[in-house]
């Protein structure tokens, strides 16, 4: 466990550097920072000095309570300067929170006239959550066997020397991967008529599909088509697996069902939703088809921008959204959901269950990329769903404990355990915000965008006496 | 399927001539019940003439086309009545099909001004409705492979005479039972001070687990603490497996995981609810507790009587009962929902994938009534619970583009497919009546019980082409 210290306090050590840079960026929250930045840091630097003595064996078991503690850890740390500048405790982490998994949802209101080093530090939060849950979801998640996710184990990823080397160099790949879409984003950007701040907080946010903007009128602030389809198209961009990105770089095959399901089911949707509104509306093909596009990808991928108040448009419309808030990216990518190849392992057991009616002494396999899955997978993918759809319900249960309506607490539920941001309704739709919420909703929020992010099992698992048992 | 048409027409000569009886019975409706007798039995002739010719082999499919062509039959059958009265036919086959599936959403409005011929005849649809089902669900499920039910396969149910003579002999039992629980019903009702009629009706859709009253106020008309404590027993007696009361009277082996789970389940929450309620308002502790335990078992068990309207009580009450909606009684009951067999099993592969996670290697075996059971069993009943989860949504979905709000669409949609009955809000919650929902909506709705009855599966599958073409 010394390991899981040290890495927590490289964590905050690291944040605690980024913090300080913020404050000499930014003189308008220099103290504000400056300060942050020395707390992190010493705190950090405790940890490291107590853990450093002896690092210890890191058990597999080991990875579920780094993962647990690093997300609390970065969260507290990402709040520090926000409660410092003039938040309270619950707002300044639910805010951290909500940046460091990557769901955007916000308290604050005024974001057009806040100071840009809070809007800046709100916009790291999101990039740093963004590569973090790559790296844990490509190098932990699968040795994890979380919800499935052995699915995309390689035989090396459980032992030895050389496979941790090629692992870190995979990693340092995604790390240039996802930081060079993220320039290439800031630049379209900026290219666009954004402001240079405008385009770097943006592309952050962006390609860590978090949703997080500069304005409270979201990505609509920008009224250019330019902009909104370079926003489509990078949003999806981060939504993708990464190791596919890889692949293609060393133009391996790239066949990846996950990315065909997903771009298909886009389409599709996109194409009947526009249709939808056209009819109904009469309003002009392809604006339409540009705002429904824009939101659409903003929602699947999880990124929670809006550009207009979709909710005002047919009912058909607001419910057709609130059921694609769960469907969620690709593995290995940075979006949030319960993730395609999850929904592709679900139909196709579906189809096994009607085929193993048709012919009950078959042998039915289910198959993912053309390659057989073995039942632990199956099983792992259909707990996962099930017990996301039972925190989604508790979660709802006990906003609405908090005296929230069923509309506000069944879309805040869904939307927080998805990672997406937004939800429906007048309060916390995507005109609304967060702020007028209880602070006990806040914390059980903040809880769901946690469970949430870290694929549910990895947080529930701590909760059995017997799991820690046999980590000892 | 020479021998589905034909049961269809045995079921129509059958009804037909229990509304010749109804119609002979009650002089107020003679007219309508005696044209509905000869027409439903003229066309169930027609049927039977037809396909008695040759009566071919039954494939173990045409269970399906068998069992989901039956209910349709018997709501229309049951509807023919009601239309030629007055309602309209959408009312009609919407209030037949509720009282055939058992769910007993009501859009009539005045019970206890109505003609007795007909309020008896809604309390002999649901009776039959569940008689119907346990014989389904010992008999055919199991057989079907429908939702893991393979589990409750005997050995002998495949092959053979001597193996349907068993089946036959055990059917009977169960309609014995059946028929002895409905009659102590009427005598315990009758002793608590209803009317002979009254205790008839309500006894026929308490062991059903229906719900239809002969009252607006439901069983709340009879504020007897006796009949309500009454109710509560004969609702659960409707909701515990039949082959387990007739292993009861064999003085076999009586335990059943099922009816452990569910009779603690009820207790817990029970004490809580009482607890709470007691608490926060101060209200008398026996009355309260009388009056959340026939509530909560009414709901559980998905019999859908209402004695109060607890959806005006603390809104954490109104969402616990929200949530009991979905869990059901047993399997081989006349209870709906997801039932508890699939909960328990549910549960433990929650617990085994914990148990994977910390031992990877090992082997998870998952057991039900302390016998392993296999994967095939695990995987239908995580389908299933996905499919059911899946369906709420898709026709909650589909209320709320007839412009039903979103608690209404949901909890109607989840009292629909889970054959409970009231649901949450003023429309149609334990106070309110589903007559004033568009016609779309009322058909939405018949389907959600009708697939929810069967199990969903039963119903999907017959959208497959190639189950069809496995048929032939
Ligand atoms: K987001
Ligand atoms: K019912």
């Amino acid at each position: 466990m010394h390991f899981v210290v040290f890495v927590n306090g490289l964590l905050l050590l690291g944040m605690g550097g980024l913090m300080g840079l913020t404050g000499l960026a930014y003189s308008g929250t220099r103290g504000v920072f400056l300060e942050a930045a020395l707390l992190s840091a010493f705190v950090g630097g405790l940890l490291c000095i107590a853990s450093s003595a002896r690092r210890g064996h890191l058990h597999r078991l080991h990875s579920f309570v780094l993962t647990s503690s690093a997300w609390v850890t970065a969260a507290a740390a990402g709040a520090l300067p926000l409660w410092l500048w003039h938040m309270t405790a619950t707002d300044a982490f639910f805010e951290a929170m909500s940046g460091i998994t990557t769901t955007g949802s916000t308290v604050m209101i005024g974001l057009d006239t806040t100071e840009p080093g809070i809007l800046i530090w709100r916009a790291i939060l999101q990039w740093l959550g963004g590569i973090g849950f790559i790296v844990v979801g490509i190098a932990l998640l699968p040795i994890m066997r979380v919800g499935g996710m052995q699915l995309f184990r390689t035989e090396s990823s459980e032992h030895g020397e050389k496979e941790f080397a090629s692992a870190a160099r995979f990693a340092l790949a995604t790390i240039w991967v996802y930081a060079g879409l993220t320039v290439s984003c800031t630049l379209v950007y900026t290219f666009g008529g954004m402001t240079g701040f405008e385009a770097i907080v943006h592309a952050m946010t962006t390609v860590s599909t978090g949703g997080y903007s500069t304005s409270d009128a979201s990505f609509g602030h920008f009224q250019s088509g330019y902009l909104q389809w370079s926003g489509t198209l990078f949003m999806l961009a981060g939504a993708l697996p990464f190791s596919w990105y890889i692949r293609l770089l060393h133009r391996r095959r790239v066949r990846s069902e996950q990315v065909q399901w997903l771009v298909s089911m886009l389409v599709v949707v996109i194409l009947i939703l526009t249709a939808w509104h056209v009819l109904a509306n009469g309003s002009p093909v392809l604006e339409t088809l540009r705002l429904v596009a824009f939101n659409v990808v903003s929602v699947v991928t999880t990124t929670g921008y809006a550009t207009t108040d979709y909710t005002t448009w047919e009912p058909f419309v607001t419910v057709a959204f609130l059921s694609l808030t769960a469907v969620g990216g690709c593995t290995g990518s940075t979006a949030g959901g319960a993730k395609m190849m999850r929904w592709i392992i679900c139909v196709r057991s579906f189809a096994s269950e009607i085929k193993r009616i048709r012919f009950p002494s078959g042998i039915v396999t289910v198959k993912y990329d053309g390659k057989p899955i073995d039942w632990g997978v199956q099983s792992g993918v259909m707990t996962f769903l099930v017990l996301y759809c039972s925190t989604i319900f508790w979660i709802a249960m006990a906003l609405d404990f908090y005296g929230l309506d069923l509309s506000t607490a069944i879309s805040g539920a869904l939307t927080a355990v998805a990672n997406v941001g937004p939800g429906i309704g007048d309060i916390i739709g995507p005109a609304g915000n967060f702020s007028s919420l209880p602070d006990g909703a806040k914390w059980v929020l903040s809880f769901g965008m946690y469970a949430g992010r870290l694929e549910i099992l990895t947080v529930y698992v701590l909760l059995f006496p017997k799991f820690w048992g046999a980590m000892a």
